[in-house]
């Protein structure tokens, strides 16, 4: 195992921690520990929203989480030698949920600890992919079995997870970060009262920001950026392939890279469509961490990063797919090229196809957060019709999904958890 | 071998053949042949332009090709006792190019007579997913081995094709297709003047349906819908997984069905990104026919078709993968979880990449375009920017393409065909 | 296409063709046709018996059948510039059944036009793998739909073969053939009158030599190797991976190579268990040749070919699997790491299980041997007990084949061709 | 993670342990604890022979290893309620080496604890697979990445483990037991002074047995099965396929099952080739335990396990593959369809292989026991020569292994540890 150079303790709060880690991204959030190139390294991670989601069978957490303190991040780690224009480059040599000692109970209170969760959030609270659809806050919880999940709120399941984290990034400087604060605000502008809003603001309520205080704290709220996109750093990816094995090539823009992620994923699909649609969880990854030195003008990488994927993912050879088109079917309304909705509606078929075996909307939806399912970007230049597609295996299911003339196998199919 | 039921002669017009086939959607095109349903029967196919494209070393005929005629598909086959609302099911037994018989030469005038061609179009005469990058036309063309194949215009890659059809749909009924009239025009008035177009409207010139002649045939003109989009016909997929061993379950609208198809692909990497992106070809298909009455609502299938992939697809185990997210990176402007956007992104960082190995980004983007690679909707919820993923197989190169310190192994890449 | 260099009329025998092949090793058998390195060209080839098997429902074809005609090979091709000591280089570009034109029936008499068969020989006219259990002669016709193949006297499987020739080698050199006959006839005499033989010695009778007549005729029916077995020269190896996409280095032992070869097989288990276990078929083969000279030293090369297998054999990502170890468990007597024992027992403890779900021995032993079954050699060094172990992929069943409580679905699996 | 049933101090002998284990098959070794069906367990399990091997650069320690003491397995675990004639379900839900704690050193004295080794043993005192070339010991050690392996003493590959237990299995009833002393005394008295011996018998000296002591330990000693072979109880596999997702159905022979195991292998190459020729380690097994009642009978089970493998091995999709015959090339010696000797020809054909980049024959013996490395039955029905291929994944190295025209790429690589 290789040392931990980021601990947490996973009965706490990420605030409490001996090296508190952070929730936004800025260059002065000063590393919680440097190493050198060629390390191997453990950083120990709390699930995303800092353990406000339960192990019960309520999705009131869902319904009343405070997401001004997401996502909590282990970090940031300085590489020596590390100059703006390098790539740094990532292994992912292994990961997973809370690892338990001898005392340690079969399951305990913290998402990691022998169970994680997939949540919709409400749409005046997060919101989601399809949260006109799904306006309520609902969520599934998951036990872990090995490499394995299953769920008692949406039987008949069960599947190996494509572990991953759904997010790390370096730091970006001062000059990219104000790019982005630009640039999303020009969005939000666009349309300011919108719910779900169109973009997140810095905002310093909730703010943490390692162990920064006072102004140097207020200053990071103010400009810190949120963790929610994907950004020329890497960040918030949710790309299910960074898995154990996989290679990533991060930009630098900082002295140190200050390199920092957590949001652990047990599984997920593509898309994370549900919004907080993988398995999420506490845990550790073990990461080896080298350079490229001047890797970004030599290989022409100007904006994200390039990678590759892990070899380890569960093995699928037969899958029942759906197909999506960029038409809006409710108002019978033509949309130009438009890859997102044709994506929504591959989902939207899928759910409706679910339903007919007995699984409620809600169940599906959750089903296709988190299961291995794969969204692929079919067509893109039919005019005007973008055409997706989502890959559904079929060994995650205990009974035959396909389509046959005898018609679908319906069953009671038990309900997920719901808000009150 | 299955019997024949729609003979393609590769050295005429779809115009001249015995059957002609059909280059738009109505209900009114007759059909050519009537199956039962257990039918196993080959469909001979005419590459989708009717033979404009040559096999040459330059790119005029793509820029003067004429798009009016496309895309020339082999139909309608009508399948008895199919009725609307039934799930028409289709299994891909096998399809390939030509087939050439003893006295013929090992390569022909035709695409698909031992070798295809990938096109990028004109700006002004069809464009493509990068049309404002490359506002010109390109060609490469691309000699069959087998399953593999090669091109003498991007030397160093060579690669086994997920041989597919682009392109097989039911008729629509008329009220299905006078809503397909009607949004795609609402779409097209929204900028009318549009270069590319958003939509393309019916267009009686170049029209053909079939054997229908005189009023029959104008009607189809006027009203038909053309065949570039997918629809809930299922259409112009581009799903490089309709494979051989694939099974695709279509929505009836018509009685009898009316099966129809072409746009026979080599190969094509998801998205087909130049439009013409695919290796383009004439050729046959050997498809099992069969119905499961009444399956479109037990089955809650109202727009798109359900399939299952082919499971012969050429294995790769190692990619190079590229990201890309929501922004306008040239003025660094922000969309709202926009994936098609955030794939273009993904592609143009591929383009950026390949060219530092000496690629023009001509060759890199026709590449793309027809090699297996894969497209993936990894987030479309971290507001606010969408992520997409394109997954290169390094396998298809005959260097080393992952980064390295040593950096990009540089070398003279030739050229593609372009226009004068 | 590439050009037909050697044509077979499947209406006719081996024997009665422009160029006749041939049926036995020998350097003196003339080369039907020189070619360039660097060729890519088309073999035609006779089913491996001559067209002694009939598309029908008894087994006496196969009990009576004449072994000493076989293997029907097509060759032998020269390779320019081709010396001892060279590596051949075989690109297996495409490969098939018989292909059709246009005024072909479905199907015809001949196997590989629409059709091959599995047949298990009796003991006293070749035996195989398992003839103490099954002395008898039997059969299964498969019918071919593309890629996939089913059989009317194995109902209830369905599954995509990999496509291969049985059998393909360069020609021996004179000393090289003249160590092959003194070590074979070694192993013949230590149990001469065995039923079925340890071997083969060469057997004037039947054989077929290009167009040598007379006293050449007699001097390789004196002399040549019989096909049956894999030696140096490559041969009858029955390796299912030589598939699409495969490369084969061959070692060359003559001046020019001599390269020949047939005995399609539309699919095979490994180790072909029936002996004629594949699902054999005549058809064409496309294959690309090319030269490593010195290769064989360079590369340590003495006595087999080495291989890259090809990459669109079928996707299985489950199997059930069945184990065998070095015992004979009727007498409960212990062998020393037999492999060849324990894959024995794999087999036979797969017809067993079979069995349960209602196939009689027969059909679970010829589906074993036609299958895309993989044989493991799983442990060889805990003595005293070789380990080995059959892969069967499920999903090639049209029933669940996985133990559960529930127990096994049992059904009427009608039978198979038996003899009279 | 499931509760640990069986704890495993890995600083002490598995002698000195709370619950000791035992390393012979015998049915009066008293279960270590009693579990229900449908638990989830932790079986933590100590390197085979118990610690005798070092992190070092000397193979005195594999030359003079005292293997009356192996192997040390954990168990026996008795299951609730299952009766001889039952199927022990047993899914493999996690495995892996040592997990450490926070306080920990990232590499310990004990093997799991951060590394493994391979081990040739010496022709007097274990053998292996080709001990009359390699009568000598030598020795890798391997670093633990993750899922990732490299060693000091093979530079230049790197690979993922099929991680597995080579060995579990039920306890024989005393009947079976009989007849298993009974068969392989006769074995062993066909050559009673053969070094290595054919067989191991019964041996009292380092016998261990649980708590017994006494004359209930002597009995064990004089009776007890060595746990060297697989048998009809499961036992020594030695399948690499026993990894994560595996589902194993184990004969029961005796009330309670008593299912016992351990040898854990970070990664294995098929046949296990060295003999020590997996990764040794010592580690942890999550466990699922269920019952078929009567499940040998009803499905046909009477010998051997039936299993699934699992899903989630490293994906390769290109393999460098060598072929053997049963033909012992020194003497020019025919054996007849012996798969033994075929699939130790392919392994020598891939030793001379990779002999000519500059790999020792005892480096390359050692990577070819580690590596996932598959071999396959290819032909056993070919009369005389059966014939076996070992498919060498090409990603395991740094540099391209493929024959070309350019030759090998040849280095200085280094030396593995040998014997003083």
């Amino acid at each position: 195992m290789p040392d931990v150079v980021f601990t947490v303790d996973q009965s706490r709060s990420m605030r409490d921690q001996k090296a508190p880690g952070h929730n936004r991204w800025h260059p002065d959030i000063p590393a919680a520990i440097t190493v050198r190139p060629g390390s191997e390294i453990r950083v120990e991670c709390r699930e995303w929203t800092d353990g406000q989601i339960g192990d019960n069978d309520s999705a009131d957490d869902v319904r009343d989480v405070d997401l001004s303190v997401t996502h909590m991040l282990s970090g940031p780690i300085a590489v020596e030698g590390a100059r703006p224009g390098d790539l740094l480059v990532v292994d992912i040599l292994d990961l997973g949920p809370v690892p338990q000692g001898p005392g340690d109970p079969a399951r305990g209170p913290a998402p990691g600890q022998g169970w994680g969760y997939t949540g919709v959030f409400a749409r005046d609270n997060g919101g989601g992919f399809l949260t006109d659809r799904f306006p309520g806050a609902c969520k599934a919880i998951w036990d872990f079995h090995g490499q394995q999940a299953t769920s008692r709120h949406i039987p008949g399941v069960r599947f190996t997870g494509i572990t991953h984290p759904g997010l790390f990034g370096t730091a970006p400087s001062a000059e990219l970060l104000a790019r982005w604060n630009r640039r999303e605000q020009a969005l939000i502008d666009t349309d300011p009262g919108r719910v779900p809003p169109l973009a997140l603001p810095p905002s310093p309520g909730g703010t943490l920001a390692g162990p920064l205080t006072g102004s140097a704290l207020e200053q990071v709220g103010r400009q810190g950026a949120r963790t929610v996109p994907a950004r020329e750093n890497g960040g918030n990816h949710d790309i299910k392939n960074f898995t154990r094995g996989a290679r990533v090539f991060y930009p630098v823009h900082v002295p140190g890279a200050l390199l920092s992620g957590g949001d652990l994923h047990f599984s997920q699909g593509d898309g994370e469509i549900t919004f907080c649609g993988a398995i999420e969880m506490g845990g550790f990854v073990d990461l080896h961490l080298d350079l490229i030195p001047g890797g970004m003008q030599t290989y022409g990488v100007t904006t994200n990063p390039v990678f590759l994927p892990g070899n380890v993912e569960p093995r699928h050879s037969e899958f029942l797919s759906f197909i999506g088109i960029s038409v809006d079917h409710d108002g019978d309304v033509n949309h130009y090229n438009d890859a997102t909705l044709a994506y929504r509606n591959a989902c939207l078929n899928a759910i409706a196809y679910l339903e007919t075996f007995g699984y409620s909307p809600e169940q599906a939806y959750l089903l296709l957060g988190a299961a291995p399912v794969e969204g692929r970007v079919s067509g893109v230049v039919d005019i005007p019709n973008a055409c997706c597609s989502l890959y559904l295996p079929t060994a995650i299911f205990e009974f035959d999904i396909r389509p046959t003339a005898e018609g679908p196998r319906r069953a009671d199919r038990g309900r997920c958890a719901v808000s009150s």
